[in-house]
C-alpha cells in the first residue's frame, strides 16, 4: 500500500497553482505551503499542476522549485515532480555517471521494476539524454574497465549489467523446477568463485523471467553473506536481492541510511521514499518495524531535521 | 511502397470466409479462390477474416489452410497469415532452433526493424513461446559453443546476437560525426581481425541509435568483400549491411536465392515477399532491376512453379 495522502481529485488545480506562485512570492519561500500542495498530490495531479502553472505563469514549475529551495529538501522535491519513469531515468543518469559504487541504483531499478516499467524508463532515457541507456552503461563500465585493468571481471560486470537494463522478462508465471534447481547451483558458483566463468550466471539473470528466477533463488539460500570481492559480485548480488524480495531489499537501504552515517545517506532515503510512497511504502514500513522493532518514520524524525525532514514524513503519510 | 494489391476495406468478410469455406469443401482445394482472397487482403483484413471464420465455423483458418495446402505454398500461406510481429517471432524460433547457419535470419530480424518493431517481436515471442526472445538466442548459442570449442569467438557470437535482440535503440537523429569515425575504425578493425578483441564493436553496434550507425557505416566502407573468417564476423556483417541498406541487403538475399539452387531457397523468398508486401517490396524490386537488368517477377515465374508460385507473384502484385 502507498503512503501518500493525496487528496481527492475534485481539487482545484488553478487554486494549487495560485497558491505556489503565492508561496514563491516575496523574500523567502513559504516552504510549508509547497509541502502542504505537492505533499499530498499524486502523480498525475502533479502533471496538472506543472502544465497548469505554465499556462498561467510561463514558467517552469520545477525550475523555479529548484531555485527556491536548497540542499536535500530541493534534491528530493526535483526527483518527487518527475514522472516515475522519468524519475528513474534521471536516477540511472545520475548513478552512471557518479561512478562505480552507484551502480547498485542502476541494478536496483532495472530489477525492481516490471518488464513494461524498465522499458518505459529507458523511452524517458531516450528522450531526456538521446542516447540509449544500454549505450551509456557500456560506455561506462568500459572505460572503468580500461582503468581499472582487471579484465575479465570488468567484462564481466559490464555484461551483467548492460544485460540487465537490457532485459525484456517474460512476464508469465510459469516455472520450470528443474531448471530452477540448475540455474540455482550456478549462481550459487558465480557468487562464490572470484574467478570462476561468470557467463552463465550472467545468462540466466538477465534473461529468465522473474517467475523463473523467483523460483531459482529459493531453490538454494542465494542471499547468504557472501564475501562479495568485486563489483561484478556485488552487482549479482544486488540483483538476486531486488528481484527475490524488494521489500526486503529496500528495508535494509533504509536501515544501512538511518544507522551509517555518511554524506550520501538522503540520497538512499529520498530514492527509496519518492520512488514508493505512491506504490507500496507502507509495506516497506512494516517490514522495517518488524524486523528492527523501531518505526521508520521515527528514526527519520530522530535523524533528520529541517524541511526535508517535513516532506520526507509527509510523504511517508505522517503529518507534522 | 508496398506491392500487394489490397481490395477496398469496405470487401465483405463475411463473403470472404463463405468464399473459403466453399473452397475447403469437398474432395481438392479451390486453390485459386485460396489466393484470390488471401492474396489480396491486407494485415487488417487477413485478422478479421480468421476471427470471422472462427465465429462462422468453430475452426482456426490457419490450421485448416495448413491441411489443405502443401509444401513451400502451404509454409508461405502460414506465415501470410500470421500478424507482421507473430509471423517474426516465428522466423526468430525457426532460425534459433535450426542452428548456426541460420542465425542471420535473426540478425536480419532486428536489424531491419524498428526499435518499436523490435520490441513487438519481443512481446509476440513471450505470448508464443513462455519465455524471453534472449533467453532462447543465449541458451542457444551457449550450447553450440561447448560444442564447438572455440570459446573467446563463441562469447563474442552469443554477445554480438543477445546485444542485437536485446537493444533498444535511440530513435532520433542526432549525429555525432566524431563517434562516428573513431566507431568505424573499430568496426573495420573488428571485420578484419580474427583474433582480435571485439567487444567494443559489439558494443558499437548493439546499442548506438540507427541513424549514428548510419554516419558510422558511411564514414568507412564497411560492406566490402571480407573473408568472414567466424559465425561471429558472419552476424557482424550481416548486422552492418541491414541497418545501413537493408533494400539492397534484400536485393542479395533475393538474388542468392535465385541463382543459387538449393532446398532452402523457397525459405529466403517467401520470408522477403512475405515480410515485405506490405511495407516496401516494390522498392527492393526496383533496385534488383536496376542492379541484375532482369525484373524479380519474371525471374521467379522461370525458377518456380505450381500454386506456390501464383501465390508469390500475386503478392508482389502481378496477377497471372
Amino acid at each position: 500500500m502507498a503512503t501518500l495522502n493525496a487528496i481527492s481529485d475534485k481539487t482545484s488545480i488553478a487554486q494549487d497553482v495560485e497558491a505556489l506562485h503565492l508561496a514563491f512570492k516575496g523574500l523567502g519561500t513559504d516552504v510549508n505551503t509547497v509541502i502542504r500542495i505537492l505533499g499530498h498530490r499524486n502523480s498525475d495531479q502533479r502533471q496538472l499542476i506543472i502544465r497548469a502553472y505554465k499556462d498561467l505563469f510561463q514558467g517552469d514549475l520545477i525550475k523555479r522549485l529548484e531555485s527556491e529551495l536548497s540542499g536535500e529538501f530541493e534534491k528530493a522535491m526535483y526527483r518527487w515532480m518527475l514522472e516515475p519513469a522519468d524519475r528513474d531515468a534521471v536516477l540511472a543518469h545520475v548513478a552512471i555517471n557518479q561512478g562505480r559504487k552507484h551502480y547498485h541504483v542502476l541494478v536496483e531499478i532495472v530489477s525492481v521494476l516490471s518488464p513494461e516499467e524498465v522499458l518505459n524508463v529507458r523511452c524517458a532515457y531516450h528522450d531526456r539524454y538521446k542516447r540509449s541507456l544500454e549505450e551509456d552503461v557500456a560506455a561506462h563500465t568500459t572505460g572503468d574497465l580500461r582503468q581499472f585493468d582487471i579484465l575479465k571481471l570488468g567484462f564481466d560486470f559490464e555484461h551483467l549489467l548492460v544485460g540487465l537494463v537490457s532485459a525484456f522478462r517474460y512476464g508469465g508465471n510459469e516455472i520450470n523446477a528443474k531448471l530452477a534447481k540448475t540455474d540455482a547451483e550456478i549462481l550459487h558458483e558465480s557468487m562464490k568463485e572470484k574467478n570462476g566463468n561468470h557467463e552463465e550466471a550472467i545468462r540466466i539473470l538477465t534473461t529468465r523471467s522473474k517467475a523463473q528466477l523467483l523460483a531459482t533463488s529459493t531453490a538454494t539460500e542465494m542471499i547468504i553473506a557472501y564475501p562479495l570481492p568485486s563489483d561484478f559480485h556485488k552487482a549479482l548480488h544486488t540483483a538476486i536481492r531486488c528481484i527475490s524480495d524488494y521489500h526486503k531489499y529496500y528495508e535494509k537501504v533504509l536501515l544501512n541510511a538511518i544507522t551509517r552515517i555518511g554524506i550520501e545517506r538522503e540520497d538512499a532515503i529520498t530514492r527509496v521514499v519518492v520512488s514508493r510512497a505512491e506504490k507500496n511504502m507502507k509495506d516497506i514500513m512494516e517490514l522495517y518495524y518488524k524486523r528492527n522493532s523501531v518505526h521508520l518514520e521515527d528514526e527519520i524524525a530522530k535523524e533528520f531535521h529541517g524541511d526535508y525532514k517535513k516532506f520526507i514524513l509527509t510523504l511517508l503519510g505522517k503529518e507534522i
